[in-house]
């Protein structure tokens, strides 16, 4: 198997990869170009082959706040493909040209449903990546939390 | 069915929830008592039935920042039980003398392996719930955030 392994993928077989690399298409991306915007309908899974993407959200008055940089071979974004409200949860851009292979959020629920082994264990570890980047963001409120109690001492 | 739904159990079908329902216990818990403490070995999962519980996670110097309160029939805590690394995520305490159902982590575990589709739906869920809290923690930093921005104008 070639086919890059990010994190939904952990757990998978052979065949059930095979699966879902039959579904994927590559594609190439240029320095700059946004790939997917925060709050947009979800479409489609990205993995990273080639190239960097980097994750931001929006702020006020159109600031940006960069969450991420991805660099590496499998890294995934787009998940809000897999779940309500099927929206994209930040904004991509390309900061270094290379190539990504895109998956049709359709085609893959419908692998998923195929077949519940594949559906739950994908599902599994999409639970336990947001739970990794919830524990993220509860460390950077407690930092701030800490620092507004270290100015009120 | 009276099993009290919460968010985990969206979906399921009367069949599914009964089989649930046959391994919870129903426990009581008294104003004050501490029932699962964050960075613990997850065992089991909790309904609130009656009562209140709040859930809080320490910062420094034992300091404790709140998270929040549940007081609906339904309401989950403990989920941490059904993801890697198995730790309670938050510590629980009891703010309101009540009744609690338990499900032990194992039990579920086991109906989820011999249901692949009821283990779906309930990874699913989990999904769904880690991502709305994740939304919620970045609006906070966001918030921060701006907070800082502001103050360097």
């Amino acid at each position: 198997m070639d086919f890059p392994m990010g994190y939904l993928f952990r757990g998978l077989n052979d065949d059930q990869l095979k699966r879902i690399e039959a579904v994927d298409r590559e594609v190439s991306m240029e320095n700059g170009q946004k790939i997917c915007r925060e709050g947009e309908e979800a479409k489609d899974l990205y993995i990273l082959k080639t190239g960097a993407v980097e994750l931001i959200t929006k702020v006020e008055n159109d600031v940006e706040l960069p969450i991420t940089v991805l660099r590496n071979l499998g890294d995934i974004f787009g998940s809000g493909v897999l779940i309500a409200p099927y929206t994209y949860n930040l904004t991509a851009r390309c900061t270094e040209t290379g190539t990504l292979l895109r998956i049709e959020g359709s085609a893959l629920q419908k692998l998923m449903m195929e077949d519940r082994d594949l559906g739950c264990t994908i599902m599994t570890n999409l639970a336990e990546q947001f739970l990794i980047r919830l524990k993220e963001s509860r460390q950077e409120i407690k930092m701030h939390f800490n620092a507004l109690l270290r100015s009120y001492r």
